[in-house]
């Protein structure tokens, strides 16, 4: 059967492996198995949203509100926004898809760093748009100008702050930087992991309301994946204003959420300080990666999230990735990124404590 | 700021009035308002299920298995296919969507009866296809025959048994039409009623097996939302030959299906007794509405899904509509079908009483 050409060139995004699937292959007992490969919260979801959506797992037969009405309420109070400045996608990657089939056909062009969110590029391919990527991997404005001039742009990709790499842009550099872009051009910004990077430091806290104020041109992207400790869930969002999201919401299929995940997120949103208290553990646990990385001479990027890169050089990320998985530690290998690095969720104290034991057990037995 | 062009001739699909709605809108209690608008299976999620999901609710933080394995195996195992042939969807709609982003582009024909489920058309549009109707609302294969040999089709959309009319083709005159189309066009059969056709009439039975190797370019579709009780989880799926399979996948975003969506979904295969308890009382209570109807002089579709589709004469279905919304009864106008007729859902013996006694006194106060 013939299908669309352009799907010829279509790669798929390469999910981090579930703990099931180590179990199966490896067989090893799911209670031993460590995943620390998916940006996912370690400290597990608010007991009160699990409390909370125990109580309407019965409703699980009936569609969700395909309005969205009270999740966008609650977004927009929070955010001090209009519910007409707010789309809801399945995770903060279909919003991404939407601005794509929003802005881009074949010939379209799109920029972005050149070692940044997968999705972006699996996105841009799909319509045949024209993928233009910085030679510095992690986010350089200067590069982002240069480029732009050159080539112009239907949709510039910012990760603030940036996966799989983890640095972050300062807000008032992005701001001189949109300064420059045409109205026409769609920038989203990415604030996938936005709360961790504001915790850390001031400087890199993106306020959406005055971004999308400011610059009518960008949308923000923000997510429950994370420090909302909703990753199973899908449920993302994108604040712009209404000629954007009003567009937007022509491309969305109805009942992209579940009638649970609306539900969670809605509960969620009222748990801040158990949020807060996660991005708190979160940091001081990733000082212990820091001093890891330093005693054993690892070079590692300073990161604004909830993971960690470190950059390997006597070692091949593929095979250290490997030896820590058959012993049911699973992180992420940055091969396909073009690095020869490591990313690592940062864990619970006792999750880090076991990647530590099982990293120097993998690299001296790879010495 | 410049959009796609396609986007202009966009239409939304519209959803099933959720009960939220009503109650914010209307002042109703929500205990007093009845849904029979969307088709969910009325008697709620199999208790089993229920219980299942109630002890993974502490998983929410974890991403779902994105290869799927455990729901694929099950799904292939239940009906003798390999886990090959089989692809998951956020609802059978999400793999509508993928169908359409392989085969189709603009000038792409599509064809499907004139009134039948509307995402075909919807999702059709997005990419500037052509759609091709036939004159009957109800399918009727001899017209799709004589359109097909006259503007040939990308793909063809057949609803058996149809929404929202609620007809449906014998499996004979189905493989017969089959016969005909050429291989390079796809062909949908929609079976997300199938479970409830096949109960009442076993001439309407599909097998997906003998389907898809009967004739390779087929798909078949089936879902979680109707009889197996799990609208609000979002989950459907394809049977097809592994090239028309691996080539959707393409399309696929990660983690289209969450991780308590997918638990529920092998959970609500183990419990066949729960569905089939199910489909029989909904064929029960359809009686007394076919009752209804004849008592009262009303025109009604007889029905082989989880719905009725009455025609109405001396009323106008957007009032009756409207009326009945303001007492709390949620059901489906089909004035945007072109059809002066409501389509109401099956449901519960208590329900449907209501929804008599509602019915009689808002056709008494339109007289």
């Amino acid at each position: 059967m013939k299908f669309n050409k352009v799907l010829k060139n279509l790669s798929t995004y390469e999910a981090g492996k579930p703990i099931e699937l180590v179990v199966r292959e490896y067989g090893i007992n799911p209670k031993e198995v460590v995943k620390l490969a998916s940006n996912e919260n370690p400290y597990g979801t608010s007991p009160k949203v699990v409390t909370k959506i125990k109580s309407l797992v019965k409703n699980m037969y009936l569609y969700p509100d395909d309005s969205m009405f009270e999740l966008k309420e609650a977004l927009a109070s929070k955010f001090e926004l209009n519910s007409k400045n707010v789309i809801i996608g399945s995770g903060s990657d279909q919003i991404l898809e939407f601005a794509i089939h929003a802005k881009c056909k074949k010939g379209s062009k799109v920029l972005m760093a050149k070692t940044t969110f997968a999705m972006y590029e699996i996105y841009a391919k799909q319509v045949d748009a024209q993928i233009v990527k910085t030679k510095s991997s992690q986010h350089n404005l200067k590069e982002f100008s240069k480029l732009y001039k050159k080539h112009g742009a239907d949709i510039i990709f910012l990760c603030i702050p940036n996966n799989p790499l983890g640095e972050c842009l300062d807000k008032d550099e992005v701001y001189e930087f949109l300064k420059t872009i045409d109205k026409n051009t769609l920038v989203v910004v990415d604030g996938a992991y936005q709360e961790y990077a504001s915790f850390k430091d001031e400087k890199k806290k993106i306020c959406p309301k005055e971004l999308i104020n400011t610059f009518p041109n960008a949308i923000y992207l923000g997510t429950f994946s994370k420090a909302y400790a909703l990753g199973g869930m899908r449920v993302g969002y994108g604040f712009a204003q209404e000629e954007i999201i009003s567009t937007f919401y022509k491309i969305r299929a109805p009942f992209n959420i579940t009638t649970l995940s609306l539900a969670a997120a809605i509960e969620a949103l009222k748990d801040e300080e158990f949020v807060q208290a996660c991005i708190e553990k979160n940091f001081i646990e990733m000082k212990k990666y820091e001093e890891y990385c330093q005693n054993r001479g690892f070079e590692f990027i300073p990161s604004y999230t909830n993971f960690i890169t470190i950059l390997l050089k006597n070692f091949i990320s593929k095979e250290v990735s490997q030896k820590l998985l058959e012993k049911g530690m699973i992180i992420r290998d940055l091969t396909g990124y073009g690095l020869n690095a490591i990313r690592v969720t940062i864990g619970t104290e006792e999750q880090n404590i076991k990647l530590f034991t099982l990293l120097d057990e993998v690299l001296e037995e790879l010495k």
